[in-house]
């Protein structure tokens, strides 16, 4: 752990009685997971405890115990904001400073490049999800019951793509092991989470296969999806998820970059690597972030532009072997 | 487990030199895994070990420690033959009777079909995998190495699906954190085995994407692959693998159907189902055959009769709940 106060943070719980319970935007199953599973402990230790995400929840998470409870926009104050799986202020998306909604700010996170918002900061760069550390905390202080254990289940599951990526260890292994003997059934939660297709969805995929683009001598893989895809296909912008990884799981493929027109001029990217490349790199460079692996940004530019200048980018860091270096 | 004598394995592998290892033919993950595992270990034994499959071994398996010690046919006598992940002694493709080959057999399978065909038999129907019940007899009688992890982890990676089967256990989630603990990375046993994609892969699902059709209230999903979409492509046989999932994977469907053209008059037909419909009684139907929720059959017409054949069979299953009834 980078910077751990484990203590102080059982100390906060105790001491305070109203949270709320928040992550970032574009919420995913680890984020999702980790509000909800902390929400719920909370609960069963009679706190008064909201789940908040600022934006919509993908609708393959209603599965989740206690997706109900999650609330989109919140006002009034609270003793505590606890933030999971977010490594910045910003990406929380609150309408106005956190002071505003609580006294103290708790922030529990797994990203290397967390900027510790908190008052209190729990942040473990080794933790293959934020849904790793809340199971941390949460082991041997509360029972952990079956619907806490789906929500950390699915969390952990969902970052580390169904043992697929490298921040899949044997300490998140064991703790999936735990949550099965919890009664988690692994191939409910995938269906739920991988293996909910839509018609639309696949006629996005195939619009967006149609862009794939490979260079430096096939070392870059880049796809990107319009605006005007979605409105085709009619597909949600969850039907994205995943469809970076036909581009990374070419052979001899390093990089992979996905593309998003979100507005005519604002473009969302993603960065996927294998080996050796350290995403978070390129994407700090457009004043984005993330893991080695695994890494986005957004740019105030139309598509076309932000693919040339990334793709430019991402080209001349593959011919120096950047991500090498700074392994 | 369903038949054990664990001590006499023990004593059969002290008691004897020289051994075969093999498997079943249309080898995969699990079996070649198990093979090579044991191989290994008799090896560090100072045995004579040889592992033997009667059939090629996809190439994506060739990163097994071991895997260049496999021979396609043997002849010769050997004190023991070990059969690993077999439910029969037909599935192993030997042209002779296993007792030409070797004095003692012993077979070790979780299939719950096992014909029980050794001299002694290692059967256990709840492990995930034949590698799973291969760690369980080496675990404390050999140092398991990162080679012998390697296998194991593959073995059972391979056969629950990376965690998405239902036959992923907690004890199953428990050996592969230990396998991870002697040095296996899970990214890249994923990497070799479920996430090599060529372009011309790519192109062949595009094809067959445009081929996807509903029916049956949209319980069933169909797709097909003509041998033109293979030419056109330049893709491999092996890269049909797993597009049937797209057709499975359709909210609201049960039954997927995948045909594929293999020659004017000869359509292979492919099933799977995702809840409560038997299709080995629908393959069955049509001679072929295999489990409730993934089966077979091959058909002496052409692919356009074959989907009438077979869709009209499998709606009017449908319709009438005919699964429900055979659970």
């Amino acid at each position: 752990m980078d910077i751990v106060d484990v203590t102080a943070f059982y100390e906060a719980i105790k001491n305070n009685n109203s949270f709320i319970i928040t992550s970032h935007i574009d919420p995913d199953g680890d984020s999702i997971g980790s509000v909800l599973a902390l929400t719920l402990a909370l609960l069963k230790k009679d706190k008064k405890a909201v789940p908040v995400i600022n934006d919509d929840i993908p609708k393959k998470y209603e599965f989740l115990s206690g997706s109900n409870l999650i609330t989109k926009r919140i006002s009034g104050n609270y003793d505590a904001l606890v933030a999971v799986d977010s490594s910045d202020v910003e990406r929380l998306g609150f309408r106005e400073g956190l002071d505003r909604y609580a006294n103290v700010i708790i922030n529990i996170d797994h990203h290397k490049s967390n900027t510790n918002f908190g008052n209190l900061n729990i942040v473990d760069s080794n933790a293959s999800s934020a849904g790793e550390i809340i199971y941390g905390l949460l082991d041997g202080e509360i029972e952990i019951d079956y619907d806490i254990a789906l929500n950390i289940f699915t969390s952990i599951v969902t970052d580390t793509g169904s043992m697929r990526y490298s921040n899949t260890t044997s300490l998140s292994l064991r703790i999936l092991a735990d949550l099965v003997d919890k009664g988690v059934k692994p191939n409910y939660v995938s269906r739920q989470v991988f293996e909910k297709r839509s018609i639309s969805s696949i006629n996005l995929l195939k619009l967006a296969l149609d862009t794939l683009e490979l260079s430096a001598d096939n070392k870059v893989a880049s796809i990107y999806i319009t605006k005007e895809m979605l409105e085709i296909t009619g597909a949600l912008e969850e039907d994205i998820d995943g469809i970076i990884n036909y581009a990374r799981e070419i052979e001899g493929v390093e990089v992979a970059v996905l593309f998003r027109e979100k507005e005519e001029s604002l473009t969302k990217v993603g960065f996927r690597s294998n080996e050796w490349m350290d995403v978070s790199k390129i994407a700090e460079k457009f004043n984005g972030g993330g893991h080695l692996r695994a890494a986005g940004c957004i740019m105030k530019v139309p598509l076309e532009k932000a693919r040339k200048i990334v793709l430019n980018t991402v080209r001349m860091y593959i011919m120096e072997g950047f991500g090498e270096r700074c392994n």
